[in-house]
């Protein structure tokens, strides 16, 4: 190489990583030897609304979030079709569907997990390729480690509540039959559930929440999905502090709670958004009579959280376990599941908790990253959520008459004293509706080289796989 | 300078412009004689679901808006405070405190044009500003040029609405009165009504509608606002024709429309969101009985449309008024008016047309931009809006009891053959209500170097003055 094209590339670098050169040259040098690492934190439902809603309660309305400071911010298109060969596009997703997207770069249609719409395919995951390329694997969720973002990430099947091997003939809720997944049993030549894929996955650490999804008698065994873990080397851990001290020198597979995970917050005494309740004269007329809203509360502490480890706690052990003795480097998706879940159920509290809960684990990603600067830290939303910040007084409070939302609203007391309205409206059922729109991104230095600002969800696929050499 | 000095100076110049050093060494010599100027397009209301709608709609969901094709993409964090000095935040903003944010870098209260909440003081613009610096400045809109956007930018008042002469002592609608703006009358030391301060204002170029606003007689004058325009040397058009045909000579006032010009897309006959139906039998229990959605409908043309001149034509206009013979630049504020208020009137075909607008406009910025690479063109909203991209079949669908919005919701055939649900649900009034999320920014080339991927909302004062070297 001449000493011009020398000078050539230092610039390119130099530019390419917005460092002086001589800073570049070094980097260039340690990086060669250092592991190769993607860490992906998901936000599920973690939208503009529900960043905005969490910064201001936590940070206040001027206040700057641990995302916020990071140095790549973008947006995603989120897309979804019809469950058949050749399917319409649909316009709003579910966690399945776009966990399969970003798991394995295809497209396919809601509840499936990485599988195609209606051919039924197995679509293999970032969790195989990495794992056959010789990176450690992990997934930790504040869900059921089977729920669909992990499972995605880890497993293939065509509908995402088979969770265990005793729903597999059929998923019901209240009696009501919800789907099956007949062709994915083993004795149909499939994996089997979610549960039994996991614990026969390559995966290398596993936490989260759904002991029960583990408890049932794994197809065609006479022993619980959980013995089959240990079977398969698993060490199992289901405390705060079995987790803290857990064996470096094992798989580790980590179940916290029967479901979900309790979540860190939630409204005062338990409180959701409410109906606001009109007077009998405005049943009579819109612009007569009056309406009440639901009183003003605080965010609390969630009684039932305890001892649960929080999302960081195991995104440490999840780092500590995979990095440990490891010159090859790893993937692991870290999911804080309830800024979803809460949202379903009109628990702004709840959501505000986890996305402080991502937070912090975004905090030991990146200081991680800086240990092991090879690391590509990216953190995405899957779909965006029914929660709008409304005003907490109308634009329109000038006229006399009734104004309020048609929906469900809670009104909460900021730590920095103004009261915050979210509303939740986006229909009548026990759960409210998932959204549409495009899905925020962010990144550190090393991603915000290889991402565009606006990409399809499936090309996040191609930029892990890319960082890992797959 | 010292060769290394030199050398020195190239890498920060390549770094800064992501370009290779001798390219950088090349514009360097360019840049410093080509006029510097700044395009500020506004859509207003403009958040990811409506620009996710309008992308599903016009482009289909896999499709590439021109927005998404900038190389820089970022979010504003929107800010608000109550009408009192020293007053707690807001956490729903309007366009009059975030068209003041950008225009003068100073966070008001909800309903001020450029004036400080509770002390009222006005705040130089950033028009003001580039004008005595000897700047051209322009306002386009397809909102009323006397609205809060524009009206931000080359105005000084306490209260949006006062934006003729005629109801400084009193604004009302339907007889309630709203406000009024006695102490800003020029008999008062204030400046006067927004259309007589921007007809005395040093703009080169207004473009938009509000005929209305111009005809009232001017304080303390014999003569029309309109008059006094004309008195003070600008030009005035009224139609598309006279738009194109106006003399670059002189300053430019046109306004096409007694007020908000008409939108370009309307639903199916007119058509808007509207409330689902439900049967007797719903009403006496939530799982009974059935509900009846309103009809799928497409777009069609706005026949009110007309001649109207576009956003794209009249932004061609300002640009070549205010590059001819200008060899130190100018500052041009756009705005696609309607995306908000089509979304305040449950209209999504409305605000999908000025999405397409507000595109168009910025292929004229892009283009110019080209020409004069010391362009800085920023595209950003100025708060979050009500529309929601819902579910077409709710996630619940396999639950046999009726699911629908309390809202209101309408179904869009999409070109490319699904059906988009877009519903609004933030209050029960005529008219929906902001939101308060933080809202995206887009920049061209010469932004990405300068903006970071997240501000406050009056950063964006900061960023263009610089570029302007104010």
């Amino acid at each position: 190489m001449t000493r011009m094209s020398r000078l050539s590339v230092l610039l390119y670098l130099a530019c390419a990583l917005s460092l002086p050169a001589v800073v570049a040259a070094q980097d260039a040098d340690n990086t060669r030897e250092s592991p190769r690492n993607v860490i992906l934190i998901i936000g599920d439902g973690m939208d503009d609304h529900q960043i905005t809603i969490a910064r201001n309660y936590l940070k206040g309305a001027a206040g700057t979030l641990q995302l916020d400071a990071m140095p790549m911010r973008g947006a995603v298109q989120v897309l979804t079709i019809e469950d058949k060969v050749g399917g319409k596009p649909l316009y709003v997703a579910d966690s399945a569907n776009t966990a399969s997207s970003i798991a394995t770069g295809v497209v396919t249609s809601r509840g499936r997990i990485s599988t195609t719409a209606g051919s039924d395919e197995p679509v293999p995951t970032i969790v195989e390729l990495a794992s056959a390329a010789g990176y450690r694997t992990g997934l930790v969720s504040t869900a059921s480690v089977t729920d669909a973002t992990p499972a995605a990430f880890a497993s293939q099947i065509n509908f995402r509540l088979c969770e265990n091997p005793a729903v597999m003939h059929e998923v019901s809720y209240s009696d009501i039959p919800l789907g099956n997944c007949i062709d994915h049993l083993k004795a149909n030549g499939g994996g089997g559930s979610i549960a039994e894929q996991l614990v026969e996955s390559p995966l290398h650490v596993i936490l989260g929440g759904g002991q029960k999804h583990f408890a049932p008698q794994a197809e065609g065994k006479s022993r619980s999905v959980l013995a089959l873990a240990q079977d398969n080397g698993f060490a199992t851990a289901t405390s705060a502090d079995q987790l803290q001290q857990a064996d470096f020198n094992k798989k580790l597979l980590g179940l916290f709670a029967p479901s979900t995970l309790p979540v860190r917050m939630r409204g005062q005494n338990g409180r959701e958004a409410e109906s606001p309740e009109v007077s009998l004269l405005h049943q009579v007329h819109d612009y007569l009579g009056e309406v009440t809203l639901p009183e003003v509360m605080r965010c609390e502490p969630n009684p039932e959280f305890g001892n649960t480890p929080t999302l960081k706690a195991m995104t440490d052990t999840a780092i500590a376990h995979l990095s440990a003795n490891n010159s090859r480097g790893f993937f692991l998706m870290v999911e804080s599941a309830s800024i979803d879940k809460a949202s379903h159920q009109r628990r702004p509290c709840g959501s505000i908790g986890e996305v402080q809960q991502l937070e912090e684990a975004l905090q030991s990603a990146l200081d991680f990253s800086r240990e092991q600067p090879n690391t590509l830290v990216i953190v995405t939303a899957d779909h965006t959520q029914a929660a709008q910040l409304v005003p907490q007084e109308s634009l329109y409070a000038d006229f006399p008459i009734p104004i309020y939302t048609p929906g469900k609203i809670a009104r909460i007391q900021t730590p920095e004293g103004s009261v915050m309205a979210v509303n939740y409206a986006t229909n009548n059922f026990a759960m409210e509706e998932h959204t549409g729109a495009n899905v925020p991104l962010f990144a550190n230095e090393v991603g915000r080289d290889i991402i565009p600002p606006f990409i399809q969800q499936p090309q996040l696929f191609g930029i892990m796989t890319r960082h890992l050499g797959l």
